[in-house]
């Protein structure tokens, strides 16, 4: 192992995402190229539901391991993305619009009881890392959203172009990410960028990264199983 | 909910057990049909080795939680039949005789670097549960064991007739364990017969049972659609 440069590093960080963020998924394909039908794309909302509910707590969890006022401040924006300012505002609420507009009962959704496994112990995982592994790994595994604008733009278009049961409204939760993502990853890249000063570190870092990505696709790999191939584990959500 | 006597208590255990034991999962069909290939049987036993080798890990979790010297000393002999009594002995080292004779190198088996995320989170999942829950619900989680020694007859039997790269020897993993499983789930059972004394406390431990089915079926999962269905996520093993 040698010690890279920042440039070198965020290069290495690029490549990752490159090779194993989402948007090459076969599941993320057939979901923008619309070729899923509205209950396939409804088990994908309320599985995804499951990890937009999770986030506040990923945060959070981080948020109490913080060790400066800045530092802290900076997270804290995070949670006040998704868990917004009041009854019915914040992402977690956005989304849950996107699930009602796919016909899906909220009591039902919020129950996570028609979940997935393979969801919940991907997203449990992730809120489990950021608790266990050192700050810099934890802040590093947020650095997926370096390339989340890029798959809402296509998320976005695609499914407004091919699916008659989706609109601009249902879709609410996607357009506040476009600016909040790009400001979030530009701290964490910034913050890895001048904490990650050994070979090991940068090493923990890359690895974050990867850890993130895996449960990511893990997540399309368990929805790809159940709802494409129709092999749907026993208690899950049947459409 | 209503208070069950033990008997339905038990009789509703066997029940999840017929309804959610992986041994009706399609993998684990083709797996015993000879359905597979050397390289999908070579997955299955690296994947399933991440399982093996984290059971004293969790057995060792829930013996730092246990309150008394004879459920503990109950509970320690689970990590004595998987760890041995010294070098070369125990279920972990006699899983490894089965991946060495199936042509995997040990360090790489044993480095888990080409395990597939879902198995990997499944696994955790388990470990964390039986740190997390109570003490009753770790206990009940155990009880997948009851139904065990008739999966595990059907393997036998069903992989040495079908396919010529496995044999009695390197299937030596599964022997012990026909007779270590049912003296473990029998004190699990009297265990949480007894200890199952409100309608909530019953509830729990179905539901620890519920969740360990989904653990193990969740791993099948991800192991049909990587390997039968041939979509390997980046990063896991090729073979």
């Amino acid at each position: 192992m040698t010690l890279l440069t920042p440039d070198q590093l965020e290069e290495r960080l690029r490549q990752i995402g490159a090779e194993r963020y989402h948007n090459r998924h076969p599941f993320h394909r057939k979901l923008h190229d619309g070729l899923l039908t509205k209950q396939q794309v409804q088990a994908w909302a309320l599985n995804r539901y499951y990890y937009q509910a999770s986030i506040p707590a990923k945060d959070a969890t981080l948020l109490a391991r913080l060790p400066t006022t800045d530092l802290r401040r900076e997270w804290r924006r995070r949670i006040e993305d998704h868990d917004g300012t009041g009854p019915g505002t914040g992402g977690v609420e956005r989304w849950l619009v996107l699930t009602d507009g796919l016909g899906l009962d909220r009591d039902y959704v919020q129950s996570t009881e028609g979940l997935l496994p393979g969801t919940r112990f991907a997203v449990d995982a992730y809120v489990h890392f950021v608790r266990d592994r050192s700050i810099l790994a934890a802040i590093a595994s947020s650095l997926t959203e370096l390339f989340s604008p890029k798959i809402i733009s296509e998320r976005v278009s695609g499914m407004l172009r091919h699916y008659d049961f989706i609109s601009e409204e249902t879709l609410a939760y996607f357009t506040p990410r476009l600016t909040q993502a790009p400001r979030d990853s530009d701290f964490a890249l910034a913050y890895v960028r001048e904490h990650a000063r050994t070979p090991e570190q940068q090493q923990e870092v890359l690895s974050a990264l990867e850890f993130k990505c895996s449960v990511l696709w893990s997540m399309l790999d368990a929805l790809d199983y159940a709802y494409v191939d129709g092999k749907i584990p026993p208690g899950a959500f049947v459409p």
